[in-house]
């Protein structure tokens, strides 16, 4: 189903090279003044045309087609649009039958008996996302009115490995810090990272890496045992964004050499306040909040679309090739999928937190 | 919400220590004839009572109470329970104010204001995933019929590193061998499991772990680009299961460290197959099944309850304490955790090859 | 899909000869005092063997199996289950293949490839309401709190027209009485009631009726524009409970004739409330709630079971035959689907009172 | 949620006076050539401008923004546009405090603290329906496929009553027949249906009536024994049409006065076919089609802007006022519902036919 949320709810269009790209979002409350110049703060975070990211030329700006009025919301369903304005098809005409390595091509030619949008991706594409960032925008407005900040952190790019997370970092300061950062780390190597990307990018190659996300000032209760655990809703959400090929919480794949008494996360009251004298768990235990930070780790992988030769096969012809994508492209997903994954947390963690005011 | 599926739908109910557990099952075709001995036999793996596990005795037989006559669906929905027979509450009496560390005590004690039911965990209890083992014998069987093999393979437990699947061991002579023993590797370290598990049992510690997944036979299709992607869907189930902290496709964390030139899945025809060079997609690309096999990864962190004393908070008193847990305890939850992440694996596909099937 | 409810969530299970019916709820809130008491009485109105209803020996007792602790709900899942004790499956083994006329015999033979559960109806069974008066009773108990009340009134059976709900009725000292009644009717029409079914059911026939269901008390703005009308909610549900087939609200089919200038609900503050001059709306305008009772009536067909000879057909020997049901069977639905109506809207109007409650 | 459909769905925004109205839909097959022609067509039966209909100028041409290419659907969502043109919202300002009598403003003034859009009803409007419509279209070109027709039918405005459905009447050519006529009825009375709305309107009052929608040719199985029912499925659609206030199946409220054995939709194979003798049911055994012809009726309330002066109350001054309407209305809803009616039902069952076909 294309939709996503138990309290909100949104659903979204669009393709690479259609007219444009969007998203219904219902469930907000009336009576919001929408923080306009701070969405499209956000969409420019995400915006292609930057050193290191794909040459298209969009201006992203979004317009609101229903649902508000003088920039408050009405309680009615919101329609955002994003027009498509650069779109060369041109540039994919010749790969309608070449089934582009590690990209959807093939699932979604044979899902689709081939009749999906070819043209970059067509639903496929990365660019689905910026409705996504929109709305989280609109979620982080909200819960900033409770002291609850988002930000990401990239922890890795290739060989490229900065700090994580620690929990003299998870304070609004430090957060906000990183939020106006092009590549928020935690270890000030905005030139390593930039160094790296552009090494593989002038190689025609493409690299991965890591972002670590978190948010702090959750009030506990946040998420379910079962099903809508807030890692699964997390995690849901998480994987609808195109190279996202694992996430963990708190100490992750770590916890795979840890015995319990090194890493359970032990507790105190100081100053009648509830604290954990760890937080491995990364904020969450028994699918809930706890009351300490979320912390959670993804990878991204290398974009598939590399200028390199690559064997793959012509789905027309039946036959084997060898062949090499043109196109404009981002050499490393990372710098952009930063307020990707911001706003995707953004928009779990409200959404179950509208359910968590309703008390149930 | 308590229910999940698109296509098939299951709601669970039960505790560790309330009279039943179970699921409801719905969604099911009309016609089949259960396997009712092998969902026996799967139960069987997940049962406590072994020399690694809990040592709490439940036979964990099932009672079919609707849906099912003479051995065969009936379209209607299916409940199966499992009676909940040695209960020993009086082990939890003394925690009830005690807030366990890294147990979901305390996320629960808050979210539902000191009511939810802490004897063994309550609904949080690792023990209602034996409904999913139900569901997942089901649909194990149903995918069967289609060739599609689901196993799992330890790949971890503290310091004994084993064998990740390769693609010589996809298949199903290797596969079904797998999940024909307790502890399934593919490195025949099962002493080595064994001792390290001891190791921490004996010192009244616990040990965490991986396990990798894998699936045959998987027709190209299954998934969708977001929100249901196969990879969201996997990860929102497993994500249910108690102690999973991380989960990857493929590569998965590697994948920061790589380039596309050297980790891009290229593809050719051989005898009118297509078949792709390398897997490190784990199968899915683009969200959907492309034909190669699924293989994830998941990490289970330590079991939280361990025979040491930690530091905590009394909820009632609001006073630290020191304390040292009771009761019946897995040292390690790798070895019964195999059987529960088959069968939400084999829930999720089955779920969403119905989809496919229906051509959309 | 097996499942009901936007905050609250229920799945059923059962049929008429299984071991066992049911209901899994969740979404109810921890704390609450269950009046067990309650559950049972709503549940007796509805149990068959009475003068005018079925001879089948149900107690109709119920078990809680998960989420009530002390008679308190704990947050988690509440399973229900009544058992099936007297089930006599022989009464159907000679209809297996003939297809009870106006009964779903057909469509579920068709639909379920002849495998669906042939006694007493299966799944279809009206049996299966028993779960969601146990709902329903819950939420009415909840309602209560907010001194909403919900109660029903027969308006006609066969030829025996009684009085519809008017403005004065809709109090809580008229409404408590009906629910304490019987065959709750404002004019007194009890006798005539029994006269007009034990008229038809000595003759071996059965006979149709309708229900009004008032909810007084209910706050302005429960219910949505689309998809989710407290209209919607409510027929959705209704059309659930066997042999119903039309709802309407207010005037309902009576608007037909009806100019806008004599039936708009006009208004005025009155001690500075707001009240309607008429409540020709049923206290539903735009699918929300505006503050006037609801009233909305139902209207139920004759019991298809008629022991007289019917003409159908024979699925197995493909041909037409001339048959009579025996068994025992209600001559009148009316007077058990009062509860089970009260019911469901009870469950409807608390499930969106969650809703309304968090604001959005 | 903002949402309808199992295996479709639809996501619907826009208010009477915003930019643009429209929908997303999903779950739609690939490869089909949508009828653009047609759904324009079925659009204009629905526009306002007609003699008897809303002065408002709308063209009502729809944009197709993503999901198809050369016409041709991808699989991906599709979204439906239809910009506002005609907005006059100074109609609608001094209106702003002011309830209009059985419209929505009430209930939506205080379910959304007064920030919804008033003008034209704001999303309440029933031009949200347009999208409906759009989506209805293609649900009739699939239907038609399989020989699946749908038509409304006219039986009553005001004192004006028309022949209603028989089976004589339920096929292709008589229903194709209706669908092409503006009043379309039985009886052949456009004319006193003319009259009739005629004298409402010039009196500045409005009428009410009721709309017949027949669906032949629909297979055995449709639907589902509970929460899902045809009749459960289609009302819940039918009641998101604002004006409807009643609906019924078959013989409907008629059932009331009925015996079994005069009502009871006795069967027989013919020429090795299983047909009904009557068709009381509607179509409907069980909440699953039978194989006769879908009938159902719908009864819609008369408009409840009316140029009349009313008695209402202003929000603001907390003041009782007499008022009256301007702007552009529709005297009777009628004649623009039937084709909406229509839309939905096909939605709904096309909706459920693909759960048919993939066999659960």
């Amino acid at each position: 189903m294309n939709n996503f949320g138990k309290n909100l709810n949104i659903s979204i269009f669009g393709e690479s090279h259609c007219l444009a790209i969007g998203v219904i979002l219902s469930g907000l409350k009336p009576g919001i003044k929408l923080d306009l110049d701070f969405i499209q703060d956000e969409l420019n975070r995400r915006k292609p045309g930057g050193e290191l990211s794909s040459k298209r030329r969009e201006d992203d700006k979004f317009l609101i087609k229903s649902g508000v009025v003088d920039g408050i919301t009405t309680g009615a369903p919101i329609m955002f649009e994003i027009l498509n304005l650069d779109t060369k098809a041109s540039d994919y005409e010749p790969l309608k039958n070449i089934m582009r390595p590690s990209h959807s091509d093939y699932s979604a030619y044979i899902k689709y008996n081939g009749f999906n949008d070819v043209r970059g991706g067509g639903h496929f594409s990365a660019r689905i996302t910026a409705p996504l960032v929109i709305v989280g925008a609109i979620c982080k407005q909200m819960l900033l009115q409770e002291d609850i900040i988002i930000a990401g952190n990239i922890t890795q790019v290739g060989q490229v490995v900065t700090k994580r997370f620690s929990n003299d970092d998870l304070n609004s300061e430090v957060l906000f810090a990183l939020t106006k950062k092009a590549l928020p780390n935690l270890s000030n190597k905005e030139d390593e990272i930039i160094k790296e990307i552009n090494h593989y990018q002038s190689a025609g190659d493409s690299i991965g890496g890591t972002i670590e996300i978190a948010a702090i000032n959750l009030p506990v209760g946040i998420g379910a045992p079962f099903f809508n655990s807030l890692e699964s809703h997390l995690s849901q959400l998480v994987f609808s964004i195109p190279g996202v090929k694992g996430i963990e919480f708190g100490l992750g794949f770590e916890y795979a050499s840890s015995c319990g008494s090194d890493v359970n996360d032990q507790m105190q009251y100081r100053d009648n306040n509830v604290e954990l004298l760890t937080n491995n768990n990364g904020g969450i235990t028994g699918g809930i909040t706890n009351g300490a930070p979320l912390v959670m780790q993804v990878v991204l992988k290398p974009t598939a679309s590399i200028l390199k030769v690559q064997k793959t096969i012509n789905v027309k012809t039946k036959e084997n090739v060898e062949f090499q994508i043109e196109g404009r492209h981002d050499p490393c997903i990372v710098p952009r999928a930063i307020v990707i994954l911001e706003s995707v947390v953004a928009i779990c963690v409200y959404d179950l937190l509208i359910e968590l005011r309703k008390g149930v």
